[in-house]
């Protein structure tokens, strides 16, 4: 089971941590950007070559650190046809180094439609008799505002290919609690999402105790991340707001279980553009920022008694 | 103003209809299919061929009696990088012939990521100081789970671009209630929504007396669609749910102000595939189809009192 995978990962790395793959061209080294404006002009396919050689750097330097990375399909996809090859390269050479990919997507809708999604990211669409791979994912990430049915869509993929979903529970950005902090009775929204991920955990679980429909909860919430972990015992944690959104490795304890694992916490521009507060190429500066991150939150984890290793 | 664009072509064409391209390979005319699989084979390409065919050939057949159609991308998506070739040239031809374009992505993310997404689907990226579109679009559906600042990353170039979203608020799924339905005061979750809808509407509205910011309201709640339309007057409400999901005529009443304007209404399957229950071609099916959907709402907008044209 995809939980077991990435558990099991974590703890062969020590490294509880998923490198964010959010390339921004104008954010690129300075020789990659010239280099492929040169051989391909002002054009989608120059950006989408730049991004192709710096994210296998980034893969290459970190592979062998960390259990997953996390491409955001939207930093792509402003790139049209030609950025959706830059994300499927990115997907694809992070499985041949052995990484566990998490197609931040955060899709969802109506059933017909999810299936869709789900075939995209996570299975497979049938072409006369054959079953084809789209985007080939392991994880997806899924909005819950439609409710269950747009989760339930994405089940059959999860068991029959071995993959796994993150469910938006409470979100980073600062206004998440525009909805999901609305109380509702006792529970807030995000309560009640926690509550769905719950009951998917009880139907499917791996035998480390995690199941692959995890939920997504902030780093930039401290409190509701405890209270989160205590109310999802069995699901994985993807913690994104580490780094450039403020949190840091005190803001993410409270993700983890007694038992030290239970989340994966992301970091984005704080590694793939580590370069630019550093004297180090990209590929060195990330693979320092990776370290140095994997230090940080394994020593607040000891600190903590939370040692997994 | 796009809203202005809208409302102006429905009157026009005496026709609040869109149209939705939501192709699956399997239930395209066995001829299409035939051909491009002789063509390419079982392979990704034969499909987007195909889907590029089809569409076209919907597209071709009732530009004239509706203002805009609405792709659904996760019916793209899942054919990979071909699939969103024909996403493009959906988007691309239904422009070519003078239709509205509304992109069904139902994104939504944190501020920098939902500003990506509208790059992708509103706007431009910025290569080397020129400035390209990706998939470029009128409208996009907008998923309200992040809260405001995940909206306001799209209005930048709805007010550049002269583009528009449809923010979901009570969505046509069975489960939909699950979340959108819960009491929070005295207020439902989706009616919060429907309240930011209607402070987007404070900021930007057009001579018609609508904005460019909309809202997906379900045909499958009439009850709710009524009551939303009274809460949200600027909002244009894209209505899905028509035909194959199960609403009607009488269903969609609601989502149209007193003046008759205020809504369109989206059919995807009981247009584009009504060949399957027809003895007619494909194209000349899906006209028919049009011609009565049109027929059906315009009858019961007049006996309801809502002429406008």
């Amino acid at each position: 089971m995809l939980s077991d995978k990435l558990i099991k990962s974590i703890i062969e790395k020590k490294s509880p941590i998923v490198v964010g793959l959010d390339p921004r061209f104008e954010s690129l080294p300075a020789d990659i950007r010239t280099k492929h404006l040169e051989n391909d002009g002002s054009t989608l396919k120059a950006v989408s070559n730049a991004l192709i050689e710096f994210n296998r750097g980034i893969i290459d330097a970190i592979f062998d650190l960390v259990p997953a990375v996390k491409p955001q399909v939207a930093f792509y996809e402003q790139y049209g046809i030609e950025g959706m090859i830059a994300y499927k390269d990115a997907c694809d050479y992070a499985k041949s180094k052995g990484l566990i990919v998490v197609a931040d997507v955060k899709r969802g809708d109506i059933g017909s439609t999810s299936k869709a999604y789900s075939n995209a990211h996570l299975g497979k669409v049938e072409i006369n008799g054959e079953m084809i791979s789209a985007f080939e994912a392991d994880f997806a990430t899924i909005n819950p505002y439609l409710g269950n049915d747009c989760m339930a869509e994405f089940m059959d993929d999860i068991k029959t290919y071995e993959k796994g979903m993150f469910v938006l529970v409470k979100t980073s950005n600062k206004t998440s609690g525009q909805l999901q902090d609305l109380k509702s009775g006792d529970e807030t929204i995000y309560e009640k999402v926690a509550d769905i991920v719950c009951q998917w955990n009880q139907e499917i679980c791996g035998e480390t105790g995690y199941s692959p429909i995890g939920a997504v909860v902030g780093a930039t919430y401290p409190e509701e991340l405890v209270a989160l972990r205590k109310k999802m015992p069995k699901a994985i944690f993807l913690v994104p707001g580490y780094g450039a959104q403020g949190g840091g490795a005190q803001d993410v304890l409270g993700a983890f279980n007694e038992d030290g694992l239970g989340a994966i916490v992301n970091n984005s521009r704080g590694i793939i553009f580590a370069y630019q507060k550093s004297n180090l190429d990209y590929k060195s500066a990330a693979r320092e920022a990776v370290i140095k991150m994997k230090n940080d939150i394994n020593q607040a984890l000891e600190q903590d008694q939370k040692k997994y290793w």
